[in-house]
């Protein structure tokens, strides 16, 4: 199958572990609650990260990663018991997630080939925990590339007459739960509040500026005429407002005087890639708690 | 009392929580037992960080932070009753600390002044959760620097004749359980074996260069020789062979081939003062665990 | 004299050097006649530095530090003949300074002491080659920190009535020439355009977020509310328009859910105050020329 | 021609520049008659960098870019007049190349493909001023990769025995001046001292460590040992004392107790080809000046 290749490799499976994340309001007993749980049922948690707003009344978030034998066929039986037991008399939410399934994965790219590329060269030497399903463009440059993958690649061309069909194009290949995770990669497209109302799928993009500055459009010439000493590039969620979304993660590189729009441009291209790739790698590692317009991750 | 203006403003204090740092042969059950004891007593975890080397015979580390109303008077009975029905069971060793005490820490000083300034100042400012209690130095030079931050400075001199004399002196000034740190903020004698042997305190360190590169004398010179183009420091504590102790942190600054030894020594000195700050404030804080050579720093 | 204290050590003073620095419109031979010019007049350069923004029909600006013995006292000639013989035909602006003379400066600030202090004691240190004369505050509570260092303190009170009296008596203080430089050091105070009119000397200013992002007040507060994971400090020169002057320096520390308002606050002071130093040092070494509204830094 | 897809683009040719390195005896006059005999030429200095040892009897080093229409057909013409009036009247070493040139660089590898792809990329995207001629390994790992990019790959295995006549075979196919720089993307094996003497082509290595620290094999290993807080890779000139050439550049990335030797390898693996790609692109630009056991980077 086609996948396979980009998914990581088996040697770094655990077929035996599982992960569990909890957001709720804070309170006393919540982590005995949770880990006598557990516990009782053999499992070994880990690693255990936890988080709370405010120990009183604030916000509590937890992700823990424990090995259980067997974890992965069982895995609705024990979402049944935890809602049951611990999440319904806490008013919690929470997820079971089989740490041994790579996430399933579709990349928007448009031209720039450079977060793409490194998505799928990570992907194949199994350093991000996850299986790139599936490649959409709205040009059709990057296909030759991709298909070295064994990935399929969808040129789907958009125009502003044609964005209504192209969209409802994308919600055909890429809707209705086929895939775990969204990547802008450098996707030069605005997604309509419609097409993220109905996609039902966490979708990252990465911002070529170290948000909040320089939202919007061409922020390395915007950073060349403000003369920062500084660039960076963000990777967020997506949301309807445009760069507003949860922010991931951020880095920055140092910049001078001599430096070109275009070469503030490659530069800021090594950081997009790698910001990027630590984004995709967290969600895929289930790390990620969104909290308001934040992240906790853990 | 002197060392109350060096020690962190009371707004800051927790009064009601206290700090379990637990390492013992990993295996199941162990956060369940620890968390189930703690809930047991009304307590709510603020905060937790668990690490193991290996969930299968592995080692095993947790912090745990937590709020328990009272707990400042009660750690006696917490410890003895934690003592029987946790640790000893399973082997475990822990300690339990009020974190509304600051510890209280001597500093031993040669004669630059930066990581000393820089410690003084932020205890005053409330910073570091410590009240430094006595400075003690090779050298007279910087006892009216310290006496304006209202600490008493103990000049106690050293020549290759009069150490053994020097170190009981100081073992007279800092031991006996009368500090719960010692820092060497650039103090530029050995200490023997002997009188770390005795001294019975943690020693944290600040060694001018990214250990394991350029350990021993010299290394802004060595740094300039080898043109390497990142300079460092190391904070780690003291063991009897001189800048092998375990690493608390590490930072490094960008230089070229302009810099002479002297600006490597000036340059040099502002990540000192920083990884010094963050080492001993992790100290404080009880976030260092030591595993063999090296720490786990939660 | 009060200030000789803080100026940097005569060890580092080089009493045979100057800097040049130039700038003009681009075009060949420019560097020939400048560099033809010292070497007539048997200076030796020690470090040049250039930049053009094209060298067709661009802005050429250069920096020359040369060693020329004698010439603190013959620098009134120097830039005669240099403007009668160079600088004129080509339509230059430069300065000559001496490289001997530490700049004098006065420092404005509010309560906050972290960057106050920094300065005052790198400046003890030789550290910065300046001589800090006065510290101007609307605020007394560092007076006594100051007297220590045997530099002035004057206690400005500013409130909405009483701002033109306010600045008028600051101009006196600090107006005149009297100073090379002014640092505003977390001063709370917005300065009128009158003022910044009259002064005539160029003020630096560290505001406590990586520009343009937070620009204003409360950035801080403001970055934990985006869930930004970069926190910064950006020194700029001081226009009428707040927080939009030439950026000279910029530096940025990690940050993650966990740090509250109060510890990004205590995180950010760390790179205030170094962002701040390194950008009173380039400009106190004549190494930044301002073009537009960027910084060319040599 | 197999190389040509891996020049940069057309469009960031300067076909009429070229760049001058020199490096002499410092002493008055030198930059005046340089820029002089430039000027008298009719050129214009783009970009101009110096560094002195020392003044007064130390080691003068300069990289001059300028613009000169046909410079590239008159360069022979302009290295003869340049020794004869310029450089053997003062001891100069020195080189002319001409920027519209890309240098041809041959690369050694072994089995990880992270650095020669990131190379191969960037050649391609037209980012390092470079010709890739031809792949040498001792594996045939990677030969379809490589394929892709329209290079040549030389699969030259080597054992103990067979090592004389594998590098006799590699003298053939990069010796001779063919090439302009060899580059060594994590190549496994040590080239013999005989080798070195007579490839006559500089080449650039990169260790995967913060040299001075752990050089020789299994760094990433006796990192995880030591417990160090950052780790780093080291980019520098093959000499025939292994890992002790002289750096081009070093970088770090943080790391804690829970990273595996593992994890530390792949995030090594970024850093390792960051800092090569910019070692690269600096010889490319003629940017590096060796001096002693170091290097000056313009």
């Amino acid at each position: 199958m086609a996948t396979s290749t980009t998914a990581g490799t088996a040697g770094q499976r655990n077929h035996d572990t599982a992960r569990l994340l909890v957001s709720c309001a804070d309170g006393p007993g919540i982590v005995a609650a949770v880990t006598t749980f557990l516990a009782d049922r053999g499992a070994n948690i880990i690693t255990s990260d936890q988080y709370s707003t405010d120990p009183e009344g604030g916000r509590f978030f937890l992700r823990l990663e424990f090995h259980l034998p067997g974890v992965g066929d069982a895995l609705g039986e024990l979402r049944e018991a935890f809602d049951r037991e611990v999440a319904q008399p806490r008013g919690m939410r929470f997820h079971i997630n089989d740490a041994s399934r790579p996430k399933r994965v579709a990349i928007m790219v448009s031209r720039y080939d450079h977060c793409l590329l490194d998505l799928l060269w990570r992907a194949r030497r199994g350093e991000l925990d996850m299986a790139i399903g599936l490649v959409v463009s709205n040009w059709p440059d990057l296909a030759a590339e991709v298909d070295r993958f064994d990935v399929p690649y969808e040129h789907v061309p958009v125009t502003r007459d044609t964005k209504p069909q192209a969209e409802a194009h994308e919600l055909e290949l890429m809707g209705g739960g086929a895939f775990d995770l969204i990547v802008l990669a450098r996707y030069m497209q605005v997604l309509s509040a419609d097409f993220l109302d109905r996609i039902g799928t966490p979708i990252i993009n990465i911002h070529h500026s170290f948000l909040p500055a320089f939202a919007g459009a061409g922020p390395y010439e915007r950073a060349k005429e403000r003369g920062v000493k500084l660039i960076g590039a963000t990777a967020h969620y997506v949301t309807e407002d445009l760069d507003e979304g949860p922010i991931i993660e951020q880095d920055v590189i140092r910049v001078n005087h001599r430096h070109t729009v275009e070469e503030l441009t490659r530069m800021g291209a090594d950081i997009e890639r790698t910001v990027l790739a630590r984004a995709v790698q967290w969600h895929c590692e289930d790390r990620i708690l969104v909290h308001g317009n934040s992240t906790v991750v853990f």
